[in-house]
């Protein structure tokens, strides 16, 4: 791994880190008990998961900013650089290619960072945690589920909403403006708002199985289940979608 | 149909079919039961709209985004170019021009691309449309329908919110900002939270009609009328509004 | 009046009424029965009037945007122009100058306008208006009141909040960013978020009194008072604020 | 003390004031009986906060807008300028050096603006703090109060919430925008969002304990205790975070 290469690796690690703290941060404050912010509503949660994206942009300026395996693989598909990075004129030093290698790196990265972000996020809200809440409340803290479970219909919505956030992502490079990473953040927002009403919009691999696999490893009070069988879901659909927006960005662009 | 024409055909059918994709997702999320953001209030319902606009905007980048006949004819009225397209340097490539028959294809664009986006929202909410609900309520998700039926006073209530919507647009192009697609996204937010009261804001024949059909012809369970005695309102009060606005632009700036 | 005030006079009209057709619009939505908006919510409200200045400011670019008295006057106070027009490159192409005379015209024009706007929504909501409500609501959408009355202390709090549009505006300058209009829209929510709470903002003579006057001439079905007992406190609250932010505002930036 | 530090003493007394005066404000409007905004929720209070740090910004445009001693000693601890003051025309005028001197000279300011910022909150809501309310509440206009008092996992949200603040912050030198402003107020409303379920995100000393100064002094109606037990934890707990977060900064950007 070079340089830039292991930058990037770190950049991922802390952009998605960051992301997902704040992310599962915002469910904490409007599900778990005794909260501030509990009850806080949908358009709360759908604010604080695109400020979340928001930060972590920010953060990961090494590397794109990617924090989620399904644009890496939409921009592998798409055959388009993973990263640009510029010096201070805006000229440009480098470039991150759209290698399957680098592409291992970037997602193994982004897991380890939503794992990071998970735990950060349940020391930030430990002693809510330790009330009393159904086992099901906890676990939706980390991870998303359905609303009505049917593998094939969230599958398709999950498909349905990744599409959207890679293939605007992939547009976004068409229309300039000064708004840097407001756009993906309001983006976001918007995917939550629209279409995260039946699985919760996961849209990201690392996002979900990350805080998964922080749930059944973290001690946990009063912890259920971790519900594996609904775990491919929004791990697959967000692949789907992203490779298929990767595909027919590269198309229309 | 030369080659910028046909780019702009598939253009506005994206774009439209991104903003009723999201637009109509956003209402699906607050009245299907069983969502997660059911009940999330009316300001959610805006900045979903709001949002449906951005995404839209960023994806009809090879069109100028009209994503609406309100503007399409608006600017017709108004004499002004349908698009100015820009290179790598920012230097004009290609100009469409405001003639009758780029007006029709326009038109035609964003009805088909406002079916597609709706057929696509049944798909991300189909569990959500299979339970039980009041037929109203299934229609409501695809179109506009009056808080009070009073076809002249719904029919002012449109003419004025379109109006707003396409005046103010004409007169970005007086003050720079670096906000890109935000600013109508922002300008869409504000017109559904202040004049949305009545008629549910259509503001758009597309946006109204071309889900209108969709419901009509999908099989969706338990559905009921697709109230055509209304459907005629929210297609002419956006077109009255739209080209008003374009004459009264044009004399304006 | 010269042709650049003339078109500054016509503008101001424009931009005030642009001002108030959406300001008063999202009260009307959130606090007359049957709408879609209804029982909205505070930040639907701020988010609404932010986004009318929104509207309102590219509304009048002849005229520099004032849409407020309170503005205009402290302008005059700070010596600062009222309008610094500038041509396609950027160019300064005329300035307005602070003058008494300039200064009424600006005011007369922005009472014309707000009155115009309130009119407007009239029509826009006018079958709600007809539904059975409390006189005091319909008046609110016109016009602002006390949650608790007490002129010195509704004076008190409607200095405060002027205050902090007129000096923050003032100090816009300093900072750069591509932001446009969206600083002047955020201000005015934040300052609708955070002190609107006593007498609902008012902050704007002509928005509060330009209203009122539409008010007390509309045939509004079941309206009753005017409340004119309390109406020059929106009035001269605001012009305190704002001629105290235009001295503090000049001796500071 | 120089001409240039001078200035920014004075900026940062002005800026953090008008924070503090918005901050508070949202609190005042949303927990004090009778006010317009009385129980508008969560995401208002984040949007009130976080518009009340875009005006704060604006405002102290003469001393880099710190706000916040932990952005202060996360700066010193970075070894970072804490302004950098340009020209007309974007050249670097001055800049104000990491010094402790500095340090202690801007922490003074942040905590004097702080304490004037409560006491004007305090004069626009005289009449609703008159009011009968839990003495709590009252507090809780100026101050933060932990959910769940636990002054172990209280002080650990504190750092996180820090921790994110000033190092995001220092990452966005690193991503070109035009949002200027807009981009930390963006940044407080998610953390605010995410993270300030379990503390009420203090996440600055001076935004905590000047007001708290001030609930202590003011002749407040059926005021109680200013639990001074908690105050600590507001103070210490930024000042970890933001130092650690300087220290992370300078090592990773």
């Amino acid at each position: 791994m070079d340089t830039i290469l292991s930058h990037a690796f770190v950049s991922e690690i802390l952009g998605t880190g960051m992301l997902v703290l704040l992310g599962t941060g915002v469910v904490a404050n409007v599900i778990l008990p005794v909260n501030k912010g509990f009850n806080g509503g949908w358009l709360l949660i759908n604010f604080g998961w695109g400020l979340a994206v928001f930060a972590g942009v920010y953060t990961a300026f090494k590397s794109g900013a990617h924090l989620n395996p399904a644009v890496t693989l939409g921009l592998l598909a798409a055959d388009a650089p993973f990263a640009t990075l510029t010096g201070p004129g805006g000229a440009v030093e480098a470039t991150i290619e759209p290698t399957v290698s680098n592409a291992l790196w970037y997602i193994l990265a982004e897991f380890i960072g939503a794992f990071i972000g998970a735990v950060l996020c349940f020391l930030a809200y430990k002693k809510h945690f330790d009330e009393d809440a159904d086992p099901g409340v906890k676990l939706a803290v980390f991870s998303t589920g359905p609303a009505i479970r049917s593998y094939t219909w969230n599958l398709i919505t999950e498909i349905i909403g990744t599409f959207v956030l890679v293939f605007v992502v992939i547009a976004f490079g068409k229309t300039p403006s000064g708004l840097g990473p407001l756009a993906v953040a309001l983006l976001v927002v918007g995917i939550g708002a629209s279409l995260g009403g039946p699985t919760g919009y996961a849209i990201n691999p690392a996002r979900d199985l990350g805080p998964r696999i922080a749930h059944f490893v973290l001690p946990i009070r009063g912890k259920g289940s971790s519900d594996w069988s609904y775990s491919w879901v929004p791990v697959l659909g967000p692949v789907i979608g992203g490779v298929l927006a990767g595909l027919a960005g590269a198309a229309y662009t």
